[in-house]
């Protein structure tokens, strides 16, 4: 029998019920909504709305509880429409009327939105961890390289040789903004809705502080309306998940790419790797694919919820049931691919030979002797113009530019000096490269230090939440 | 041990296994792996590739799991990464080497494309069968109150009197729609990939249209390459999900609208219907209201195929992984919505005495009356002019335009002559509408006839597919 | 002739140049990319790059095309490829080769993404700015009609009435969180990429800091891969564009309700509503529903640059020139909503008595009489099951909880009494709901001085930004 | 004045004029408008509704308008809402009252819906067209590059070589799809709800069947209500453009591939390339970059669409008006991204060489020796797994399958032979998978001729149309 049947004379369609219930998803709530209901309970008690032995009794009957779900022994019913309804039948089966007492000032409402967001905070915080972890692992790697040279690109061409730390602390600084995404989530879930009651409060002289500072939440959010129907740390979660799965779209594009045969950059370790049912030499990148494939369901993950909230007038919807699928999806998602990619990526091994033999095609130095003659004084877009053509020349001869003679250079243009040779080799390009943030070794040193502040900055931010 | 370890001297990482493991998701398609092995075996086996008997024992053999899993006897491995490693591993364990000789000419790309799309044709005859019946009751609720009137709305204002019924219509006409699209996808999914192996075809003497043929399929996929990396007919599938849960969500925020106080128009049954924790009063539709929110789930199954399948080259690539959680989600939240819709709609209560109160409401005899002297001559736009007066002075005046005297009418203009009072009562004003598709009775039938004829055809063309 | 011509011996095909460009849609970062371009020269010359004379010459060169360009005289050439080229070549024809100087040390890839950024900074800004006054809006609109009572709902059931004024604080808090995302967004675009040139850096000794200050950006980018193609802040501006026009379509949708002839809670001015071209009597609040549309177009938005970043290799790739539009139409129609809604709330008339006319319906003080006998001790579950049936009672007999006798009470529960017609009244039960964020008028004049603290407390943020 | 003004006594807010205008949208349906207002007054004449002189001036009237604004001398008022508006206006100053009976019979509901669907129907035939054409251009390079072998990839490893015209062909097969899908489309658009009027039909003796057509639609929308408030035709059109711009990309995605230095598998050509403004050796392969880049801002547009019409009660609501920018925008993307395309594709160098060079790479044959081991009775998994170690022992000794001896061959099972060598050339590998749908040039032949086939039926499916 539902807890509300009292106005009705008919029962629940079964096949509708099972459409309506939402055990199947909410049940991993069952920590926070026990955290939500002791902390309800003992301010009920402080308050004198209910007695200390109520209290006592429901404190105890909700430990049993506890201890049998996650020993597993706890039995589930057919009937239990969500997690919230499952506990509290057992509770009043444990206890009796005190059971009853529980949902004293309180509904379904702001209970379901507690139990959320404090499930939302702890897995935000694991987030943010293994964020950190995989910036670790990125960082190990780029110090591991500090001096290997791969062609830097731009619309996928050859563009200026750059160092493999500075193209992998690109991705650390991308990760570092997740973190601060991910952080802001944290601080719009961290509010406490508990003792909206429905939606207009309640005449108990409920204490929302001392029920919000049990929980640990660090404010009370102060309209009950606003309280039962706000979503936001729930869109606001899954859009911090999103764009920071498509950073990982990103890496996992280049992963992929390096580990063909074409470029050879790298190898994945057999540990990332997965091999074909059917073709006996394959060896295959397969979980940077699943990573960059899952990007889009986690994308659709918050267009689901930016269209279910879409429209919906004040206060609870059942709409808002559809919030949770999504949430789980997108936090699991993000922060198994953590996992998984700092693993792939401590364990990959750098072909710093085959970076090397790419590092000389593609005419990388054609900027820097553009460079060279407006040093002499040339307008920038004059020197462009001569060295394009010499680019040209060499297509055409099939030689590189360091192939060229002097003659040919100062054929081209009579700035053209012996000390252009100085502007030739990959490793003076980069060298040269020193402006802050440019791919420079001394540069990079200085970025490495940035990045490694910042890592200790984020580390204390996350311990502070503890 | 992995079905591809020969080439690799080190085992995958735990974590990333599990992270990479299909199985959970894919299990369902236990019934058209087997089928779909099945058909290969036979067909290996007329072709001379295999031998009749390990044709025989391997067709045993997948009855025998095909039960099993059935009856839920069948053991899954931890190490199982997907099913159909789940079935051939155990086919190799019951059989011996006859098992280990059904993968010959079929890779996991083809299968895996041949097992979707033998599901998905499946689902979606059962959605099309779960279309069908929704609509039986859009018409039938139709029949029933063929004579009742509400308002009729452009911006949720009071526009002009219709039929409810024909309202009603509207919706079976959306859903009519939303058949050829779910019939599209199914004929997108109908083309066989079997026999295309990993990406380039085989070198066996595979008869592809034998294994089509036995498999149900009506044409075989004339590029190998485009068999095992098309997931258009996944995408078909979920955007013609998408398009239907939004026609739903449509009729769902008018029963929630319907079902208000305010309104009035409708009474949900109880079966359809759920209280509140909190509220005794209560009595709310839920699961209109989950129908409207799952909309918006769909609709991110949508994105999250899209743009997985964004920028992805040739052939197959492990982001396809990716394409079955949003198809199943979608699949299953559609034939659900249906079922559950045709029984709200089945079982609501049509309150004609609030509809009728509110019809009486908002001016809606003003068009006519701008159409009374527009008939008489006066061009529309001068005569919308004058009605649009005649109602602000039934606003002042607080009164109907049926309370204004001749007078009144004939000081605004003089056309208006006593007739003016067939054009103020509502079942004249629908009466009126008798151009075809409109809200006239007579166009409502004949609309229903129509409707009736396209509900057998469209019944025939499914019939026809089995 | 295109600026990068030397190396190419074709020319481009004239259509596809049309495709590429992007002038239509970057016109409008002129400001921005003259204000760029005059710090990077001031910053050269200082730096002893290019000569004092150069920088002054460019200096003035970029005045006049600015003042050309905002009095509509600048000629725009069909070469122009984007607005960058377009203003660098007037600048060369003006100036001559001191004009070729200025592209010194910088790309158009640094460029582009430091107009972008400057653009948005100034929006955001704007957008700040304009969703205080919103605010501002329906703070005055609350305290306008303090004592107003509406039916609070949830599943749009009449649950429990409400103040109006804390319906509308409900909305205040939604567009203060916005407030936050809007001032998070700005945070993540105030950094500088310029001089991170391509994309490695350059050998030029530039002083980053510096062109930095001089544009009023808080810090310099890091990593000059990232600084060329990182786009977070178009994700992050969109984003937040998206779910603050998701709370809009909130609102707006209450609009719609309240605005109909069922409701009737409020009257839209005649500035802000619209009426039909065939129905005379017609006024529609057609600004409330295109907002709401609006809102779906924003949420594309959002997909669209996600999807584009999706699984881009670094560093710049072309794809990103498609980062404007979305962004560009996401801040307009979130600015323009904001002005409208603005507009529409201060116009619009609340009919109190249409609201008290529905307060008395739909039995909400059911919740009441329930803790009512739960404060005599009766568990509150029994207590709603009690209150159902009196309810069902109601209903058989068609009339309110107010006009059953004290013995119809007592007949359901003995532990009524006289001094249960002080739980029946609205007035009453919103007085009640006094616990903090609660609908009773103290409370609300507590949350409504949080609101005013907080509104000053943002302004002064947002003026602390100029 | 307002052409609704009557009922009114406020005016709009300016501000919020501006933000309800559509004209600058919508404008380019001025063709579509005046086809539809001239087939309205046709059948209104000779149903007898309006007089034959008034409709000889109307169709007069709107001829001078059409080519007014054909030829840019239309002059279009700040204070016309829409282009609906800004025609009739004009109508009616250039003929007086006949223009103000145009309106009868008829609403801006129907009349938009008209508008949208023939210019809906104009842009899906030239979109078929471009569709035609750009496989024509496909199949004119597969046979230009007959017997060109790639290495086919899965996982973007190589995995089994291929024809390059087996490769284009895949394409070929994707936009015959695409073509089926803007054709299912345009069935959708192709009903005429002309005469459904604001949304219950009309009065008038309207002949619906005449006007639709004069219009060229096939038939006519039975249901009033489904007539005005009926966008599917717009969701099918750009759900139809977003899957071909998904695919389009993935095109994209593979000539940026074959561009790079590393693949260097095609030369772009100039016309289809850009440099770059600081890097003088750069030719970048923009447009492919563009396309794909699109394709995000296509699928952007469904979400839009799909998301506006997310619970939308009947008939027309203002949320509509949202429909055409995202249609627009797609359709142009679209036909843009086809014509680009088939330029580029046409015109593009392949470099035979460089596939042949890579080609010899990543042990391609393996998978054919292990079946060679598998013909000779050893079951298939088990020979996978003597292939894998094979391979192993290659890349230990850093060697091709085809550099091991007899001896390790045999060392490696003793059912090798002499005659593996057989198995070991790509030409032999290709020739070899000649299944249906197979690589081999006999299997790819046969695949041409079903491409040619269809070619012209589906032009004729076209032309049939016009």
């Amino acid at each position: 029998m539902a807890l509300w049947s009292g106005r009705f004379d008919g029962t629940t369609e079964e096949s509708a019920c099972a459409f309506g219930a939402s055990l199947p998803v909410d049940k991993r709530l069952f920590v926070q909504d026990i955290a939500g209901s002791r902390a309800h309970a003992a301010m009920l008690a402080a308050q004198g709305v209910i007695s200390t032995e109520d209290a006592e009794l429901i404190d105890q009957g909700l430990a049993s509880i506890l201890r049998d779900i996650e020993s597993g022994s706890f039995d589930f019913e057919l009937s239990d429409e969500d997690i919230h309804m499952a506990i509290e039948r057992a509770l009043t089966e444990r206890i009796g009327d005190a059971g009853a007492r529980l949902h004293t000032g309180r509904s379904r409402n702001d209970q379901v939105a507690t139990d959320t967001r404090l499930y939302t905070k702890a897995r935000l915080k694991a987030l943010m961890d293994a964020n950190l972890a995989l910036r670790e692992s990125l960082l190990h790697k780029a110090k591991q390289h500090s001096s290997a040279i791969l062609p830097g690109y731009t619309h996928l061409q050859h563009a200026q040789p750059v160092l493999f730390s500075h193209h992998l602390l690109a991705y650390y600084w991308m990760l570092s903004r997740d973190f601060k995404r991910l952080m802001s989530a944290f601080e719009c879930a961290d509010a406490s809705p508990l003792g909206a009651a429905a939606l207009a409060g309640t005449s108990y002289p409920l204490d929302r502080s001392a029920s919000a500072e049990a929980l640990g939440f660090s404010q009370v959010i102060p309209n009950s309306l606003d309280a039962v129907s706000d979503r936001d740390f729930v869109a606001d979660s899954i859009y911090a998940a999103s764009l920071s799965m498509v950073h990982l779209s990103r890496l996992c594009e280049e992963i992929i790419l390096w580990s063909t045969s074409e470029f050879g950059f790298i190898t994945l370790s057999d540990s990332y790797s997965t091999g074909s049912s059917i073709m006996p030499q394959k060896k295959n990148p397969d979980f940077a694919e699943l990573i960059r494939g899952k990007s889009g369901r986690v994308i659709g993950d918050l267009i689901g919820i930016l269209t279910t909230l879409k429209g919906l007038p004040l206060a609870y919807n059942k709409d808002l049931q559809e919030d949770k699928e999504g949430l789980f999806d997108a936090l699991d998602t993000l922060e198994e691919s953590y996992r998984v990619m700092a693993g792939m990526v401590a364990t990959l091994t750098v072909n710093e030979n085959a970076m090397e033999l790419q590092v000389k095609k593609g005419f990388m130095a054609a900027t820097d002797i553009a460079d060279y003659l407006a040093k002499k004084g040339l307008p920038f877009r004059r020197a462009h113009e001569i060295v394009g053509a010499l680019v040209l020349l060499c297509e055409q001869r099939g030689c590189d530019l360091e192939d060229l003679s002097l003659d040919d250079y100062k054929e081209a243009c009579d700035l053209f000096d012996a000390d252009i040779v100085d502007y030739l080799n990959p490793e003076a390009l980069v060298k040269a490269r020193k402006s802050f943030g440019g791919t420079a070794p001394d540069a990079v040193s200085e970025q490495l230090n940035l990045a490694l502040n910042l890592q200790q900055s984020q580390k204390d931010q996350l311990t502070a939440l503890n």
